[in-house]
């Protein structure tokens, strides 16, 4: 029997005959499948030095991405067509944070070995999900470029509390997974690290930039600047992208929000400029607590962030 | 290829082997399924006299109901046998509210042509959603006797402003599909009603009882006897539940909160009692709008009274 | 010129025509008007020990009351009739608290000396302004009594704050106006006082209902008891209703919130027999917070008193 | 009788004697009166396709105006002198959309008729309400030029929802009550839109600007040549304020947030200057909800917004 | 120097020279010490299957203690004599859940040993904190009764996920460290267990109470005659109160909340009765998530629980 | 006894070995301490002219202080050998606002004659605490000079409410404690002061300037300009700022909230540039109400303006 007004097990949605929602275009991967963006899901935020809900994100971006369309006014180009694979959420260990580092792992370099997709984003959970996350892509393309979107040198010591969210870029350097000089981070703040991590940044070639730096040499500048020096060095390159590098105005929903950082503005033109580049390949985006945001305007955002990697 | 801790496209959720979620029991519809109670959606709030969003509602409630087990300890019994079957929302016009109510006596009406269980439950959306619904079940079923649980009498007037959540059983006496004499309304609150529509009720020989009067005689005794006196004179029994007939306090979520209402303690177990009932075929819930509550506390009510339902 | 639609300067509201809504019976006070109730603003906080927003409680009370009717099904009576006075809100001074202290006994003197009313309805502000309202009171009317709903004595020192939100009954004692056994104070919770004022209770003879008290001898007998004692030897009972006597769950919107109070029908059924007393002329509402209330529940439940106290 | 601190009937506000609020300056009009600015309220939502609150957005805006003074120091000006006259709000159909879209048609046309003001402020309200009230415009005054601040085109097909707040241009349009050519649309923003509706708005002459081309034409320069260019051939210029033109920091109270938009001061100077316009007669502020809002953000730069129209 | 209104590095409190805060008589422990009550901080919910910020609660907790005094007035005495010490918080690791779970453990235990206090309450975190603080009370004073207020039976197996919230008694049962029978559960709700875990308490001997239960044979009448039951077979008894027991409606603030639990007076009088009792020397309260509470109704509902526990 | 885990009486926080967190270098005031920098809490707010709760903001800066450390990247300095002092909150009155003021007025002087630090920040409290604070300056230092940035000139009349957030610099200048040619303004907005108070702002000399002003002159431009024209003529100058400067998106917690202010990334290097100046001597950060902020955007706004004054 067929329904007239209804599609069992399904809620219902206002459908306009000519829009296109970027979710129309997404579909769970099946075996064989091909398409031009993977998604995958990392909800795991235990290992944050504070209390996090960060691991709800994946879901809340999803959710923000269903109320945007497929066509860019600013390209004059409707991406409708690009097919988006979603290899859904890793299911992470309820009490272990290091089999759940494991997992998280393992499933990126499953879904890298589908060859399914050209690029890839990766929804975190907190930053310490960037760490399995590169390893994995590092095992499967060789060297890895890293430009990084952050308040913080998350570069922390592992004695104190082990693989945290404060550790990602400490634990791919010390484990050889990336050299120093293939990492750039912009948007580091005043007030917010320890002098001992800059100095260790400065030891292992981390180009560092802050937002000072960036105000007074141009966000677009600095971005295209460093990827063409990466793009030199590596093999791939990997936009890792800490929301609370956003001004708390624009981000309201991160764990550790501050005044001072970028505008919406700020972040998705240069999110833009670098996924343009052909060596970027893959981009996680961490660091979003959606009980704490206010009306999902992270999440939002963060779903903007996507589109501007997803379609070029 | 086969993933060790994914499942493309789905989120993530912790399984214990040894739990049943009611949500894992519910199925969509399809052509020649049979089930214990059928599920629907009305999403349906613009025939609200004050602005409300309880459209948003039978999502809502789903989801709560996703936190739910199958197993009663008070009847020590798994109803994880018990198939459900949801027949999703019914998609209702933006902007013609005459032809959403048409919509969803349509559906109801298709829904019940299946005959794929053996009682249903209707996800309001506003009270207006009542008189579709209920309609649809006199047409398949014959005489209806109904209960209602409600601060309010809903009688109102059509004249001004055409049939709106203050007028579903109005609509229903008017329009030859009920007789007063098979309407029960338990709840009623002081100061919240006019005495024109007391009158009405009077005139039509509807059985109101207040909440005095449920205080004075039992919740439970009103319930059973009013119960045994419609199962003598009509086909089928259908449970009205609007949430606004509880207090604030247990039900913050409803458009017209107020408090000297029931606790949920009452409501459960009365709902429970009412749905033990042979001729008990059907219950609406209504009148809860999610953009209101807090911490979806009123939603999770709702999700607890489809269980005393459902599970009998 | 007029409007199909439109009345000018005032927003617009559906109107269903056999509905009276308590609002339309309120009528600013001009000279020579009489009427069942009169009412007024209090809005003054400045006195309270922690900081508190009471002051903006008239107002939000005023418009819970809006969504009320005139009828009462239990009563079967339609209050249309009854004319309700608002002499609307003492104007308070932003920086001298004694200053508005003296408004506001000055104010209520005024209105009294209109005559206009039978009875009469203050609303705080926070508790403070009891003292001065009872003066006035006392100054017109002679030996007053009064029913206290309260968690709290408010009989504290003067020296240490001056005439704060806890120090009205002190004030009337210490003062003259008023004597202990003439007090009775209900819904007093533990360790929520001093043992030095419990002991100053007992010493001026107030009669003290804790909880547990009330909980073995029944709330209803208490305020029948106590009312009938106090007739005997005053001559006029005014009821003071400090809605942090209610548990937090129904009144979250007090400065000082806890758990283990009345029930929302506890107090509505306390104060509705309480108002049915002939001495009973006079009450207030006090200690509600709108700025912390959820869903403006607790304003709800205030205007829900007035109407057990307005309509007998 | 006469009292010392209270006027009957009122809250009571702190006034400084040297302090003149815009709302002092506000009157309900009387037939003759003659004003600076009108203002009329259409609260009116239930043609949005999402489920929207902004049916109470002419309440708060008027709400927030209350806190801004006439002076301004920019132009070093009080306009204290300036009389403003309040239309008040239409009174809508609670379930017939068309009826309500008819109603503000009718009131907006009797307002003009009275030609009590040499200028107007609509304030919405969804989108859906500036097709009846553009409409009003051009029988009374003829050719009518648009400038639309929005992400959103707004010129959906009416056949799958009807006349909704995504179809008022279309409506506009399609009705031959506008030319294409005589709109402008600025912020419409990337994957907010549909490319058919691009198409559309290519197709009938539609001068459209992205927030791209702001960013590289400067936004009053943009605004500053197209109304010089409306201004040669309309008759009347109608300024349109989507307030989801702005970034969702700054408006985070409208259903439709997102990224990338206006700054406040972006808003605010570009309203300036399209106000100092003499053939601008018009504006419409719309799709603000209340109930989504935080502190009142949106509704205090929908005020403002009101003041750089109002005070030129 | 002195100052007349300062204390450097402290904020400034109101002090009511007759009032002895609650807080005011818990003092850090120091070697040596003695006094009637313990509390120690178990701020760890990493353990939690959902993600969960009751590591937030202790100090939750504490603040809420703040606003009670040490006046009974239903015992008519003043507990201000009595010393409370406070052990502090146990410093949890930030990624390894077991080694928290032993830091837990060997932090009871040395709290324990100093002796210095007759009973002692353990703040939580969340249910997963009762298996290490219980293991080390049996430890030191042998056979361990335990009454546990849950709406859940937290005998989960251990494969799914480890020692999470959901199986502390479980693994106190599978370690040997308690039996079955010395386990009581009061307030086990319908549809929020699994049929296998209400088997295994079967199995084991544990006495459980659902809801229905308690309504039908009255929570003190339980409490009083399971509490005996106990005294006879073991050598001290151990509250566990999980607050999710409580109504929604009562204590919002707890992770896995619903409708049909305890009231706030049911929770307050059943510790009471137990606290009164010679063997009952420990108490933990858990399940508390300060960031999802409303107004800390249920960190003060927690603190009330305390007093109930400490002053007897 | 010592213990692994735990401090006696302290809450657990985890330690980075080599992050020095800013409330590390804070210790309370002993006699004969010497430090950089002194803080100081004036937490009084019951002059406001509209209620408000800025007396909790000293608490709540303090609390957003604890999440920075001590490293600048740009100044590539870590000052953790810094001494910061805290003094404490002055304790006020809870009812007489004139004596509260006289004891902010004392205590800013206690701590001055301490001669402790150089530098000294006062923390409101609401912006009638400049009064007092400033007043004690200039009895120490003799002539001071004021950069104030505020929406507001408060230059109030002081008949119509006494000393109220809106008159401090009225009160400064009629008291002779100031001269106007020593005081700045900027950020002061149209429609939010009266004409009669610009007026007086022109008639004694002060040098104002709108947003307008500092859009056209560059803010650091203009801070530069009038702190050398300050220096020339003064003792010693103090910054005084009124966050309701900030544009309400950046600073959403003052009671005064609007649009059209600074951005956080202009008032941070605005603040930092004064801050550098020789003279400039003490800083006071006024009208945050915590109870009004959204996840402490504002403290934390006013934490890093601690920082740029504290660290130069
Ligand atoms: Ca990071
Ligand atoms: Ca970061
Ligand atoms: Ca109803
Ligand atoms: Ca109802
Ligand atoms: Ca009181
Ligand atoms: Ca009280
Ligand atoms: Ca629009
Ligand atoms: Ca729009
Ligand atoms: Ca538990
Ligand atoms: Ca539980
Ligand atoms: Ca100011
Ligand atoms: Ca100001």
């Amino acid at each position: 029997m067929s329904f007239n007004y209804l599609q069992p097990g399904k809620p219902a949605v206002f459908k306009d005959r000519f829009t296109t929602k970027v979710t129309e275009c997404i579909k769970p991967y099946e075996s064989g499948d091909r398409g031009a963006v993977g998604i995958l899901g990392l909800p795991a935020s235990k290992s944050s030095i504070s209390m996090s809900m960060a691991a709800e994100a994946p879901q809340a971006i999803r959710k923000a991405l269903g109320s945007y369309s497929t066509f860019s006014a600013t390209k004059n180009h409707d991406f409708k067509d690009d097919v988006l694979i979603d290899f859904g959420d890793v299911s992470v260990h309820p009490t272990d944070v290091e089999a759940t580092l494991d997992r998280l792992h393992v499933s990126v370099g499953e879904m890298l070995e589908t060859e399914a997709c050209e690029r890839y984003i990766m929804l975190g959970g907190d930053h310490g999900v960037s760490f399995p996350s590169i390893h994995a892509f590092q095992k499967k393309f060789g060297r890895v470029g890293i430009l990084q979107w952050d308040a913080h040198h998350d570069v922390r010591n592992l004695d104190d509390g082990g693989r945290t969210n404060g550790t990602p870029f400490r634990s791919l350097i010390e484990g050889g997974v990336i050299r120093g000089e293939d990492l750039v981070q912009i948007g580091i703040r005043d007030y917010s690290n320890a002098a001992a991590y800059d100095d260790y940044c400065e030891e292992k070639g981390i180009h560092v930039y802050t937002m000072d730096d960036l105000d007074q040499q141009g966000i677009l500048q600095v971005v295209e600047k460093e990827l063409q020096r990466l793009a030199d060095q590596v093999d791939v390159i990997y936009l890792s992208v800490d929301m609370d590098a956003v001004d708390q105005a624009f981000a309201p929903g991160c764990p550790a929000i501050g005044p001072g950082g970028f505008t919406s503005r700020e972040l998705l033109s240069s999110v833009r400029a670098a996924a343009m580049h052909e060596k970027v390949k893959a981009m996680d985006i961490v660091e979003i607590d959606p009980s704490k945001d206010v009306r999902a305007i992270t999440s939002r955002l963060a779903a903007h962030v996507m589109l501007r990697f997803m379609y070029k």
